[in-house]
């Protein structure tokens, strides 16, 4: 394998100096959807352009243009989404301009198929003359919440550590709106639909060295053959985690990903050698991509094989070991010692100090949650705890019983984990009264403790982030 | 085989006729819990039992007894919470009352894996001399919503058609909480607790034959040996969909399953044996225990193998097949005539009119959506529509164009399904905005659809119900 050399990797890492944008092709009928969501949070200029339009409702007419040409300062990123048959020539204009970045969100290129579109888009890459960067056709772009680069309408606005990778733009825009449901954030997405010229590989290998990115997600159908060695020179030098949803690991879905984005998805096999030769977490839904880099993002990279449970319910506590023993974790005994303290620590008939924990009518007595759960995390042996708390215990319309400070003596027994350095893992079953389960996990992720209504959305995710930190260490 | 008689399994089809209750071991500490939930919707007479107390905040003084054996009226049930040593006293008066059934809570007696507390217990059967049948004791014993028997506070209060018998309270609890939050209602379920009279197999076979009963969900961690042919003869004269969850499966679980219940789960290889032999649908966890229950109540039994897939996001619909095939199902090419009608549905670039449907940008015109289901549900080849359906689009603040009667066109496209007699099943992600996702899951699920917050919830299912049906024809 040849060693990598800058010049494999196309470079967008100007991205970081946008200081103003145009949104090139303005629609009134669509009720200027794209320079609405561009200008809800950017800072600098942003700019219309549009041949005939002299006013936008809630836009200053002084920044509408008939040419990127007229725009009396620089312009660095641009998003067009005039028809097809216009792009070439808006290409040129930007070219002349200087413009740095564009995103081209018109479809029908390659992506439709045909002669014609794959002519056009050959052309549209001519026209950008190495000097416009383009993300697509047939893409949204960048989302860069920092600046304040927003492709859609409420998109968050927090930057955070977390980048993307899309081919797929609807996906970008579920994942994007997600994260902040989820408590995490987004450094940069990008959006890169056809990636005829800025391709999937070079925004991988841009995200790798993003100072601002720590977790990379990635959503990808395919990637055109000859850019294989590129793909690997960027694995063998990055150091990050990277999640991977690959689209078209089926016959029929790798059909559907071919009239997607027209990608040869094919050859899982290689693709599965490569997610294990170059360490990479693969996952298998857009849930699990988000939920895995919140397990990351909020837990660290660790090991996670022995699994302390605590449970309410015997029963469910039974089910649970059964679960987390399926996907390859243990639920050992607990140190003798510290089984020693902890038998010490349960008072009621129905109770079990053993692992799994059964705290079963003790819930009644919070206080006590507190002292159990620091001394099972204190196991050296021990390296997260997974609880169950069903919702209702945090809604007071179910107590018969006053004076209890249930609810601040169970958040303060989940916040222990940060005290021992090691994941706790509440369990707030959803089914039962999902805005009270919402609400307690929404208070749990500003802390940084991931809650989930239902274990099999985060249990077959714990040993992928263990064999990762395992084969780091290798 | 020996063929079963009725006296393989003890009797518990009076439980329909209970007129009065009584609560024998009214606790003040506990604030009257039992006293006060059994009194919430109980319709007849409800006399607590206590030999002290006189009086009772907001429960009338008259029906408080000393013994109950002075309750001047019959009693056919009791919830039995004394302390231990008193139990068999008590079980006698139930005796000498003519009590039909009596919930034992209190524990600690084979469950606690002592000699003594073996002992009691079959003391305490001895005093129930064949004439009180008992529910534990280590259990919670009867929840029946159409008399309003409900061993816990807000229980709902609406009878279905769903019966649960569970060798755990707490997950009882939690499932019965959960049922009205997933649009189901559970006709009777049972806590059999340590089952020593009544056991797992008595309940079984009463649901297995209980008119207001249609689907069984079962959690158990294990049966006495000899019970064993008694439960083939159950199984095999079923005519109902029984979805079983079966605690103590890994070794750790199995040990936990002792701790929990003095269960022996062992022998995993013959409950799978049996699973499959008499048709059972076994499931990992309790929200798919309740999941499935969900799809057979709101769908009925039915094959589900050839799915269309309707998406918003190219790449969300990619990954749902790579999903459905998964888990064995196929998304195959619609037919011909079919899919010459669906082709003229659709009009924007972007999407695509073939299996998995790619209806993207066409989202905003959402009158063009009710056709397109409409034909592809009309296709013979198709068993079931799976959609995805973000719930930002169900968010007024998220839209900058108006006049859109969205949300109706939507859920008008969604019943569909019931023209067709053919499962829809969208998935309103969740992550996003949890409260909207809630609100449209909820309104659907009051016609009977299921909507889903994450696709991993529900596809899993999908063949389990498919192959009950398909065992059912052979």
């Amino acid at each position: 394998m040849t060693t990598g050399s800058k010049d494999d990797f196309k470079d967008i890492s100007f991205i970081n100096e946008i200081k103003s944008i145009a949104v090139i092709g303005v629609s009134k009928k669509r009720n200027f959807f794209f320079l609405r969501n561009h200008t809800e949070y950017f800072q600098g200029n942003v700019y219309a352009i549009h041949p005939t339009l002299k006013s936008i409702p809630d836009f200053p007419d002084e920044n509408i243009y008939k040419s990127i040409l007229d725009v009396p300062e620089p312009i660095e990123f641009v998003f067009i989404t005039v028809p097809r048959e216009l792009t070439i020539e808006v290409m040129k204009e930007c070219v002349e301009k200087g413009v740095k970045l564009a995103t081209v969100f018109t479809a029908n290129f390659s992506d439709e198929g045909t002669p014609e579109g794959a002519a056009l888009e050959k052309n549209l890459i001519e026209a950008a003359a190495n000097k416009v960067r383009i993300l697509g056709p047939n893409g949204l772009g960048l989302y860069y919440p920092k600046l304040g680069i927003h492709w859609r309408y409420k998109f968050p606005h927090t930057p955070g550590n977390i980048g993307l990778v899309s081919q797929s733009g609807g996906l970008s825009n579920l994942a994007i709106y997600s994260a902040q449901g989820l408590g995490i954030a987004i450094s940069k997405a990008f959006s890169f639909g056809n990636g005829t010229d800025v391709d999937f590989i070079d925004i991988l290998h841009y995200l790798c060295n993003d100072p601002e990115t720590e977790i990379i997600l990635c959503y990808l159908e395919g990637i055109k053959n000859h850019r294989g060695p590129a793909l690997k020179r960027v694995l063998e030098k990055n150091k990050k985690p990277i999640v991977f949803l690959k689209g078209g690991n089926s016959e029929r879905g790798s059909f559907a990903a071919k009239t997607h984005t027209a990608s040869l998805s094919g050859n899982n096999k290689l693709w599965h050698t490569i997610f294990k030769q170059y360490n990479i977490i693969e996952v298998e839904s857009v849930e699990q991509l988000l939920s895995t880099a919140r397990l990351l993002d909020f837990y660290g990279i660790r090991q996670l094989n022995n699994i302390a449970v605590l449970s309410i319910s015997g029963g469910y506590g039974v089910v649970l070991v059964d679960l987390i023993e399926k996907y390859g974790m243990r639920v050992p005994d607990f140190s003798e010692h510290v089984e020693k303290e902890l038998v010490k620590k349960f008072f009621l008939p129905g109770t079990s100090p053993r692992n799994p924990l059964d705290i079963a009518a003790q819930m009644n007595f919070s206080e006590s949650i507190i002292g159990i759960i620091d001394t099972a995390l204190s196991d050296e042996k021990i390296d997260a705890l997974i609880c169950d708390m069903p919702s209702w215990y945090f809604n007071k319309d179910y107590y018969l019983r006053r004076g209890s400070n249930f609810e601040e003596n169970i958040l303060n027994s989940f916040r222990l984990g940060k005290k021992h350095n090691k994941p706790v893992i509440p369990i707030i079953q959803r089914a039962h009264i999902p805005n009270e389960s919402h609400r307690i996990s929404e208070m749990l992720q500003k802390e940084k403790i991931a809650a989930y209504g239902d274990p099999l959305e985060f249990i077959p995710l714990l040993p992928k982030i263990s064999n990762y930190k395992k084969s780091l260490s290798n």
